[in-house]
């Protein structure tokens, strides 16, 4: 973590010059990674995190309803009418997300194959001249020049755009807003990450109507002006990037489910079907035109990835032996590959701390080593014969796809392993889930391949450009059930290509069932505060009223209060969330001292929309419900932003009043400080809170009726322990699991 | 709602002279679902249900954790190791409810294709001697045999087997228990809900260690002595169930995920699709051994019914018109369906109440009906002649399978309407989704098909034996399919089986979607207290308090607490949770006068397991953490039921006191009483609540620290709409959805 902490900290200066307020945060406790400077123990946290490849400001999702009187008063005039717009605009926004998330994966397999293929048909013309020295200058040429492109974009430009863009949806799912969202350029390694990001980013425009600057301010769009269903138009975008990149629609709606989306509701999984049944339906009317041969080098290929569908693999009960073996040996690697993935995450952060030139170096190395490996490995395997038997006629072929390559070796013969790797990714694939074909690949060019993409994958993952995962692992993993399957032929009847697919599941699946899985990896090493959905065993010992012993104070704001005071709040303070509580009150019963009442909570957000549309009052009096609505809509209320620097207030006005009553959630969701910090975390998660209250457990005069205030950050285990060591101590010494 | 209403009042008083008391419940309030009678307008609840065909006692689940100072004493003392066993015992179940769902499915199987085909063949066999009375006598005192000893059973013996059995596992997956599991007898209509049930019904057996009454002791299962654990194995259970029946793991998993499940976490995933992945392998390996033909009259058919892997069907981009058409007209058509179910069920709601002879003679009348139908309605179509340039050799088939059935016809000639009739729901399947023959139905016997099955299954649902509700709904859906690809033929080039399929599908899905679905149907007319996903829109505008208003006060008790109050309030409420305050507790900080203290909930079962065990104090003092752990273990905390009358209390014991401190849950959850109830109802649920504290808003001396408490009673709708009245009121005027 600590080369990690450096560069957030570097970065960090860097922001806090521009002026950014660093927000959920006490002013000087950037230092909260290092455990080593223990001088400020109390619970804070860092809002900074690595979007992408750069650093950025991240901030929490209001997935609740905030229930203010504003928000009562446009619900309730809500007509039927309006419902149904409502319900109509929501699977249009998923018909379109689908639409368009189909369009640009057509459109960029189309490039992929174009580029690749056209690459590919010049390196093997270069060498069927037997002019290898040029077969290779082309081909590590053009790597290169793809690499540095696509590096140049994402650093210079869109650095969030590089990596997997996974762990960043995750994230926001799980409800962290990250600043996201740019154009995605080549893809280099596999193609489901960027498209789950791209799937992700098009339903996030379509929900605000497009790109900030150039915004469509629909009136209907003023529905999805709000986290909630922005938040469940992503998961249908995400869900549709998956169905892209493999063609299914059911995988996309299950790997939606269990990686990505923190949350779900049974609602949302016909209207992720819906979406990715359309990203169906325009690849599979795009592949109908292709047909024609209007697309290039495009052909049956490149979309078809797993389609097994002509297959009947036939199997018996009795392998089920040899397919545990396969399970239970692929999930170990699956481990260690996670382990040293996290390994070389580490190296390379530190690498890109040093500033964009290293970043491109480094991507560049990796390119010219990728080239190297590729081009020179399969001089080291001996040439095969054709089987004569085989049905396929074209053997070598010199063509784009088929299963044997030429390459270097004479005619009747070809190399198995430049099948493999002078190839698209996509064909690769195919190549080597191919069925009856026991002896096309001959061990030790297996061993070679699985080693070389063992290392590929390992490298290239943290590069500054797009790249995915699944591909390289799925490659891995064939690869592995196919050695595998040479191992076991003589004790059964399954066929190599099946190996090769429960070799790629077993990897991609056991490695992530007790693993954390990459995706959590890289969410802890770029410090997006992503939420667990298990409690750690040690956070049923304390309650969430110790954390706030160590939190600083809660600010709280009255119901009616001086601008004066809310200024200053406001600038000295980074909170988002302020409890309103009013003194003085009659309660119908009991004591008539007066009590004080706990009457919700206002944001930071509006708080500053007051200050900025100066709806003061000259007396301390409570408004009614039309004044409130005169000057405010629920609209104004949705927007974001806003910081109280760009705000100006005179001195006159700083000794006038606003009645906050009319502008607070009074329904906040909120915990006993008793409650066991285990069971208010799954509180927070479940149903998606930004701020919880806590409130006293003890009830008489005197007692403040807020004892805290809790974050997301507040929750996280690692923020917990390093402001209260002693945890540790206990955790460590106690066998808890 | 009211017919439902008179059978359960008339149940009830059958139920409270046995002398069982309603829990959860007032006194004199049975009342609730008569809005006539509005002299109570108290909030309050029926724990009346009819689980399968019979009115039983329903009670809430504890789905959240109970963290009292036991619990937290176990969960401490847990070892690494004890973590790992209950890690692989949580597989080992899950694996094991796969294993025998998977068996015993295939013996289901077994049986029905046996059973059906001889009867069948014995039916054919008459035919083609011309002796067609005979063939009609013997096939309709089959049928009557076979429903006349499923109904017997199911009325006599296993009264909650009767139905679909999946709404009791929805509703016991909601958070309701209900009492049920019994073994189940033949299948009628569908399978896929009995073998839900069954496979539930296992999972449910082994995470308790067996029957009630021969319950292994197992050490390690007391780890899964708890309502969450049990229900994590019940969901793999239903997913076993339904993938099962449908061969489908995916979706199994789906339907688990999409209908039954109200909560979900990504860990079950993996563990449901472990549990699937296991049936299927236990079917294939059936398969393989009855391919050698040890199996009677079972083949290939009985398990694949939707395998459609050899089938690879063409379809064009511009076809997406036609398909939408089907789409949208099955929605309707299922609309229709669902709504008339409604009202055959309420029917059949009245004819049931009336007694078992009833029941029985129902459930006859219907299974001669259907004879009658199946049979005679073949003689009504034209006999149509075989296809000569068919591949398939054989038609008429004589067989058990193939698609073409002589029945009443010449050689060279086949009846189509009885192909789909005369044979088991699965071969009809098969048959009607078969491909390449779009000449082989002629429209006019797909009518009658189609509005036989419509019939059929709405008669056949309600009655008193296990049914299930896709196939009917299958079947319907092909049938329209296929009409309409008729119809539609100059149009489109669509194969008519790919129509069947699509009609099948559209039949199920979009009713569902927009529907509330039969599942829910059956929910509300059975009373199961099922708490929906989506709040009412006006549940919005009423807090908690106001709910609380309306019901009677809260009964608390004090820390230490005299025996004969606890007696006294065991004795006159039926509630199940007690809020637990303490009085004249000194705060750490505030009014040294003295504060109210909310300590937490104490349980029920767990006041009268004190009682049972006499754990009394003689002078009112706090105990010490091993003075509790000397005489209560976790197990026994685990324990349920237990009546207060079962328990005797000396008069002496009577003067004596009780600390319910280490026994009270500390954090339960809680809401402040201006909350809304739409966000109540959402944490309710979204965490899995039994009881949910109301807790004030004012912060002073004498205002009591809990204002009510909530249970999944008071948070239904309909229960909360008749102790609010005016609710309904402007509910109806204003146009809110």
């Amino acid at each position: 973590m600590e080369d990690f902490n450096k560069l957030v900290e570097a970065e960090a200066a860097n922001i806090q010059r521009q002026g950014e307020d660093d927000e959920e945060q006490d002013p000087e406790s950037n230092t909260l990674h290092q455990p080593l400077l223990k001088r400020n123990r109390t619970l804070s946290s860092s809002p900074l995190a690595i979007v992408g490849a750069k650093v950025s400001h991240i901030e929490s999702l209001d997935y609740e309803i905030n229930e203010n009187d504003l928000f009562k008063q446009d619900w309730r005039s809500r007509s039927k009418t309006e419902v149904l717009q409502y319900i109509f605009l929501k699977w249009l926004l998923a018909f379109l997300v689908g639409l368009l998330t189909g369009l640009i994966a057509t459109l960029i397999n189309l490039a992929v194959e174009n580029i690749a293929g056209y690459k590919l048909l010049a390196v093997v013309n270069y060498i069927e001249q037997e002019r290898y020295l040029m077969g290779f200058i082309y081909m590590a040429g053009a790597n290169f020049l793809l690499t540095l492109v696509a590096a140049v974009l994402c650093v210079c430009f869109a650095p969030t755009a590089a990596g997997p863009g996974i762990p960043e949806i995750k994230a926001y799912l799980n409800g962290v807003d990250t600043p996201t969202c740019l154009e995605q350029q080549r893809l280099d390694l596999g193609k489901e990450g960027p498209l789950v990001h791209i799937g992700s980013c098009i339903a996030s425009l379509l929900g605000q109507g497009g790109p900030d600057n150039y915004r469509i301010r629909w009136r209907w769009l003023r529905y999805f002006n709000n986290d909630r269903d922005r938040r469940d138009l992503i998961t249908c975008g995400s869900s549709s990037g998956v169905c892209a990149a493999f063609r299914s629609p059911v995988g996309g709606v299950l790997f939606a489910l269990e990686e990505v989306a923190t949350w779900w509701r049974s609602a949302l999984l016909w209207r992720t079907f819906f979406s990715t049944a359309v990203v169906v339906v325009v690849l599979r009317a795009f592949m109908e035109y292709c047909k024609s041969g209007n697309c290039g080098l495009f052909g049956k290929g490149g979309l078809i990835m797993f389609d097994v569908s002509g297959v009947s693999v036939r199997y018996h009960a009795e392998d089920i032996i040899p397919v545990a073996v396969i399970g239970v040996l692929g999930g170990v690697l699956g481990s260690l590959y996670n382990h040293f993935l996290h390994k070389v995450l580490k190296v390379y952060n530190i690498i890109n701390e040093k500033g964009k030139l290293h970043k491109l170096l480094l991507s560049l190395s990796v390119s010219i080593f990728t080239s190297i490996c590729m081009y020179g490995l399969p001089f080291l395997v001996k040439c095969r014969p054709c089987d004569a038997s085989s049905l396929e006629s074209s053997c070598p072929t010199t063509g784009r796809a088929g299963n044997f390559r030429q390459f270097n070796c004479p005619k009747g013969y070809y190399n198995d392993l430049a099948t493999l790797l002078i190839t698209t990714n996509d064909n690769a694939v195919r190549n080597i889930f191919s069925i009856n074909t026991p002896t096309e690949f001959h061990i030790f060019s297996l061993t070679i391949f699985f080693a070389l993409y063992c290392i590929l994958g390992l490298v290239t993952f943290g590069i500054a450009v797009p790249s995915g995962l699944f591909l390289p692992i799925i490659l891995m993993g064939s690869a592995y059930g196919r050695m595998l399957g040479i191992a076991m032929g003589p004790y059964t009847k399954i066929d190599q290509g099946l190996y090769a697919v429960l070799g790629a599941a077993s990897l991609m699946a056991v490695g992530d069932c007790f693993n954390p899985s990459i995706y959590d990896i890289i969410l802890e090493l770029k410090g997006l505060p992503f939420l667990d959905a298990h409690p750690e065993p040690w956070m049923r010992n304390i309650t969430v009223g110790e954390l706030a012993d160590v939190k600083p104070p809660v600010v709280t704001l009255s119901g009616i209060e001086k601008v004066s005071h809310i200024v200053e709040v406001l600038k000295n303070t980074t909170h988002n969330g302020f409890p309103v509580v009013d003194a003085g009150v009659i309660p119908p019963m009991g004591s008539p001292n007066g009590a004080t009442e706990l009457h919700g909570l206002v944001l930071r957000a509006h708080l500053i929309l007051v200050l900025k549309k100066k709806w003061f009052l000259q007396e301390r009096r409570r408004t009614e419900e039309w004044e409130v609505r005169e000057k405010f809509t629920s609209i104004d209320l949705a927007e974001r932003g806003g910081k109280i620097e760009e705000v100006t207030v005179t001195k006159d006005e700083m000794e006038m009043y606003v009645d906050l009553h009319p502008l607070s959630n009074t329904t906040p969701y909120t915990v006993v400080e008793s409650m066991s910090v285990a069971k208010a975390m799954v509180l927070f998660r479940q149903v998606g809170l930004r701020h919880m209250l806590i409130l006293p457990k003890y009830q008489a005069a005197g007692v403040y009726p807020v004892v805290g205030i809790l974050t997301r950050q507040d929750l996280r285990a690692h923020n917990i322990l390093s402001a209260l060591p002693q945890l540790k101590k206990s955790n460590g010494s106690k066998k808890g699991n």
